[in-house]
């Protein structure tokens, strides 16, 4: 709740010109829009500075539809990761202009051109099984309107194809590395750059592998310094602070 | 290897300038410099834009008078984390500027002052128990000059703590929130900012907290978006992150 | 085994008003009735207040059939979780009045009311997907005559949203709070209210949740004091706990 | 933030009696009281209706003192857990009223007799070495003023123990049952009372009960319906709500 | 190698009556008997008591088929633990007299009646749900010639229903214990008789039961002395040693 | 409760020969005896066929004194495991001819010889590091009354060790198997001998070892069938389950 | 980067013989070749002596067809692991010399019978679950030239049919041990051996065998000493270190 | 059990030149030599070409002097492992020609020198802190008669120290490369040169490292091929296998 927005209402309720009852309202307002079954979070771009995201997983093609209309309708941007394609068909079906990112399974439609930032994000992957975390990636930060350059297959066991890229990498403002097994490229890339290095373990690899969390307990014992982790296969989360940290 | 240095010596070699041996010798120089039981990242400051930083544990004190000292030498700032009082006295014995921060257990030696960010990171805290973690990332964070504002104990059971401080959290342009136990805090912060917020799990708590791990898969798991997780317990880390984070 | 009853058992025998055999079989009669391939606990109401409840997973729709109709024979109302539409659908060739509540996946059949509590447990969501449980939870705790209040969809990432169902939570006597991923809406919930607090982890998430085990440490760690926990999705012993304090 | 408190401050402003910055102060004081390093949560007793608890592990005694005797001048009782004879002593030097229960490691101080209920809780252990725990959460009901009744040493591996004291189980309204190793003790308390029953694992035990690991989750995954379950060792957690549960 | 036969064979070299090739060859016998894709261990019964049981899953019908008939041949009798139907189809194409033991998923061919001990194994679960354990275990002992008393659904959250079973359960000479969930039940059934009991925790149970892990670590700190536990859902594990024990 | 004592106290009782509330009492008095901080299992030997036994840790050394002069007082024998020098110097106050195995930790103290079964335990280890826990299990066994044969240092890696105390292994009628690190040797001592054999785990190795997790789930997967394993440095258990299965 | 490369293109730059670009190109092109999706590491055969492996897994049939040809266009051998039929039916389609190898789930190809070396690789499986992840071995041990010989079923149950293959196993260069469920096979047989042993876990198992966790541990925590261990099921990696191994 | 040997004793048996006892008691010869307490594996070096180490953990300093004094007076060389300064000062009073190894905490004793491999062994450390693991391996080495070139502190936050000891790296037969935190370095290692490497994960790190299983994880999950792993801090085991592998 900010400050000024408060006194205002007070100041309006004190003058008369704001009714007891109205001025009440106005300040729960800042609190909640009750929609039965949920509850929407009408105050999230002015707190947080990026509209909602949907994740796709455990929900129909129809409640995924519904949801990117409702945002639709009221001129936002619509971002449904975790996206099969047929909720892809039934998003279709309503709005046209809608996109499928086949790789990264993710649905976007974009009403309004958000700002572009004018520095890049730089997205890498260790090996060509990371590409779906490493799309997700790179389609919620492009959904965002940040330039993105993709480096792939250049994991650390052929560590001359990663130094070949440095000149790309250093042209990054933000840096998303991508690897599974076990995730030491962030590691190197972070001892190569001066800028914020995100690591993103995936679920790629078997046996000791454990599903990613080799990779993810070896992101956060790195001997770099500073690494930003985030959960395994967490594509999202890791373009979404890209974002965040680019738009500063 | 940036190209235009190569590009450089290549020219210097072909026109003559450069004996042959020297240039094979200056490329290599750009990868290596041995002092026997270790081996000096001399070209490290250039390439991630922070100095060499000391990780006291598991050294004696004179080992790290020593690395103070050398450091020093060469006209260079020095961080210590993990540093106790015995290391401490045995660093102030040689350079008597040195500072001892006892909650973040922490050695800084500042011969140059780094020109300042103008702008916050925040420190905030779950609890008082979290504080020698904070106290670390504070500590880092104010060591390559940026203003740190401190907002302690704030933690999720008591919620309205938290909103009163909203406003200062909303001036930071990064923010760093540690907590232990079931470590909720950053998701709690990261719905009410639109800035980075990095999360720091801490080892405080007993039992099925494991040591951090509770603290830890609950930001990684986090229901708010793009939180960058640290390793348990790393305030060094967390404040070296928002360092580079803030100097973009 | 209850004093007065083994004491007037006695009494009885002694008078020589009880065999001797038909003492020692009422004695032992407390303790067992045999069916051959399971074992009645026909003791279970007066002992713990309240019947049986069948645990529909592993079992086979005729299966559960029969031990509905069993109890309804008796005139003992029926509830059956983790219930398939198919097991339904025997359940009501038998029992017409059967009702399935298809989100808690749960089949009840009410030939007596129970007396109602006038006070009313609030069973609460952090998202969506969380529902199922939340369900399991609701109709369990109605099944046994406690008026619900639901409330979904307020998770700490927005917690605006939670602030402003502040005065309905505190209306419920029993407050059931059913979350996933970090699973940190009951510590705050718990920060808010005077009444006890029955946390429930759900397996919603992926990566680190690992399957609900990040957000049961999350509540077993909490900072809030005396929350009550219970296994990973177990929305039953939610609704079954609730009914049992309610009934005090 | 109570609606009814809010509407009179607005109407106070409304009608002038309040001026604006008063109002704006007052709504904002629902919200914290800030002393520096740590943040005093003034509103808690009403919110959750129990005063704030010291944990005294991590702290030094002078701390433990400081804040008993803080709680102390305001008329407060206090209590605190995990503290050492060495924190009882310097709480004593100030507070000469304080008591040291030594097996619970907690010092109370009782300013002000708390309103009895008039029912009892009961806490049972499995072995005598789960008497530490025990006796913190027995101290912990105490100091909230409920009347305690200690049932000790009676594990499953000797039932009938267990058995003998039915009677004794059933006068309590709320059953806090405490074991380690295996932790089945709660399972078949559960199956013989119609009463809450408050789970507590502790570490005691070696090799595969790994700290109280095996107790937790034979806890959490017990045949017996509708344990509340607790951290391991944490008495302290399972006072609280049994003392939550028994003022209802 | 049993030291007699080893002198009976080097006698008969020595004498002349064994030419020396051939006491090679039999010395080398008691070790192997190679059939390419396998190494039959035909010393097996004479070593260890029981003759070779198979394992059937990963393996084809035809191969689980090939192998029984082979067993057959030899006049040995037959088991088959994890076996489908679909396996027992093609088994009892070639065998007629071979059984299906549909709960236990074992089939059994038994050519030779095997001297029965006179003394009782007890097979006893805590739930229904722990039945195809319990068979497998029950099964595999009647293949040994071991009468077995079956004692089912008497879980700890009913205790009543244990204790009425007492006099059966110490009619046996050795007592195995399947139980899920919590797998308290061993626990309590070793402290009322003075025979060896056997645990076997068993998968049954979601969320914090992790597969059995729940009940497995239970049994194996269990407050009750000496269980002898095996792993999970090792029904054969628990006959086979059931068997060696009451053979003594 | 056995049956026929039961029937007995209600003949008595039919025939006036035994008061109402005498019978009653004995009735109870098969269930339980209070002193207050522990409760007496005076029934166990009847029901069990072992004595209670003092395990020592988190005992003080008058405790455990205590407790060895109740039992004695009784004419009991007396085995404290997990014994420190102190307490074994606190127990030789008061009863002189109690005994102190060093290499066990473990004090004895026989007042009745129990009768000897005429048929042998073999303790066997793997490597000197597992003596104290095959010690414990030894003397165990021989507090009972069983003669025991040890079998030292023949682990997997040197097999023709093991091989070459073949006959000594099958002259036993019980084997306890004892072995830390990968926990190899249960496994192949079971596929050589015909009689049960108990595995117990030990803490000895590092790393990977997890303070005895390998050898456990080594044990509890073993290829070879029917071990029966007991907790990790369980020596106590082994002893026991020794001794209940060679009084068979 | 070898030096002597290095330094003639160095000299060959500073005579003029090549042109400035064309130098950096090639010192460059030690380093990487883009091809867009993917990053051809042609240096690899120069670096670590063995050309490019083609990971089946997630790939599709096309796609693996694809890599095939453009290893056979240049001329190189081709191996692919974890492939199916399916993908091996799209290969035979334009690779008519391809071979599939059903058990181990490979395609090999080869153009070039590469030099064999005069010594054997030993691939010994405890059981025959085991053998898919031999044969995943030895056909890349012989993909690269080595002799193989196939030593099956000799766990340690039956230690005798091991002993009985000692010769074969002693004129082996290196072996590979591949042994599931508590895998000690590698400790019995480098305990028997002069050579390098590289002991490979796999999954078969159940319950506490953890899908090779047990087995894993076991073989890292070994008695016998400088045991190889490599992942779970990673029969490729075990084959192809006994290659690098065997080539010296 | 070697062939040759036992024909030949099965020959002189025959021909009468040895006594039928003497035969049988060669045979078993082969197999063990009891000393009580232990039982020395004599036939060791012939089976495993290397003498038996001590490890020195667990023993006292008399134990080990005994043992290395058994060695010597057998005219063996003795490799003591985990030893402190206690325990050489103990070695010394006997042997004053043994040499203690502070930093690798060994102890060896030289009466042979082993003929040496004329080829290396690289010893190559992440950072300073795995120094003591690394001169485990080394001592190892040498200890066997390897030449070793320790190459320190190249960690893969800083590639290009890495990159400019290539040569040095390319110069060795068998690489050991040891590695803390996450345990990047064997797999760049790996795809740099074409001979063995063994990986050594190291308990260097703290939180998320878990003790090393974060680095031990990442080397069994490495994406380069084919790497030797052993245990956590398993110096001894590196070492040891690399002598097995540089002597072939």
């Amino acid at each position: 709740m900010k400050g000024a927005e408060l006194e205002q209402i007070l100041a309006d309720c004190s003058s008369g010109s704001l009714a007891l009852d109205e001025a009440a309202a106005r300040i729960r307002a800042f609190f909640f829009q009750d929609l039965g079954h949920s509850t929407l979070d009408t105050d999230r771009e002015r707190r947080t500075g990026a509209a909602e995201v949907i994740y796709g997983q455990h929900k129909t093609p129809e409640q995924i539809a519904d949801l990117v209309s409702a945002l639709s309708d009221n001129g936002q941007n619509a971002l449904v990761t975790r996206a099969s394609r047929q909720a892809f068909d039934a998003v279709l079906g309503r709005e046209p202009e809608a996109r499928y990112h086949e790789t990264a399974a993710a649905i976007t439609l974009t009403r309004t051109v958000p700002p572009p930032p004018h520095t890049t994000v730089a997205v890498i992957t260790a090996g060509t099984s990371d590409l779906p975390v490493a799309e997700e990636a790179a389609v919620t930060a492009e959904f965002y309107g940040n330039p993105v350059n993709r480096i792939n297959d250049v994991g650390v066991s052929g560590i001359h194809r990663l130094l070949a890229r440095l000149d790309a990498m250093r042209e990054a403002r933000v840096l998303i590395v991508v690897a599974g097994m076990e995730g030491a490229l962030p590691s190197v890339v972070a001892g190569l750059v001066d800028k914020p290095v995100i690591a993103v373990p995936t679920s790629v690899g078997y046996g000791a592998s454990f599903g990613g969390v080799a990779a993810l307990l070896g992101m956060l014992s790195s001997c770099a310094s500073g690494l930003a982790v985030v959960n395994i296969d967490n594509g999202f989360g890791a373009g979404y602070l890209a974002n965040t940290i680019n738009r500063l």
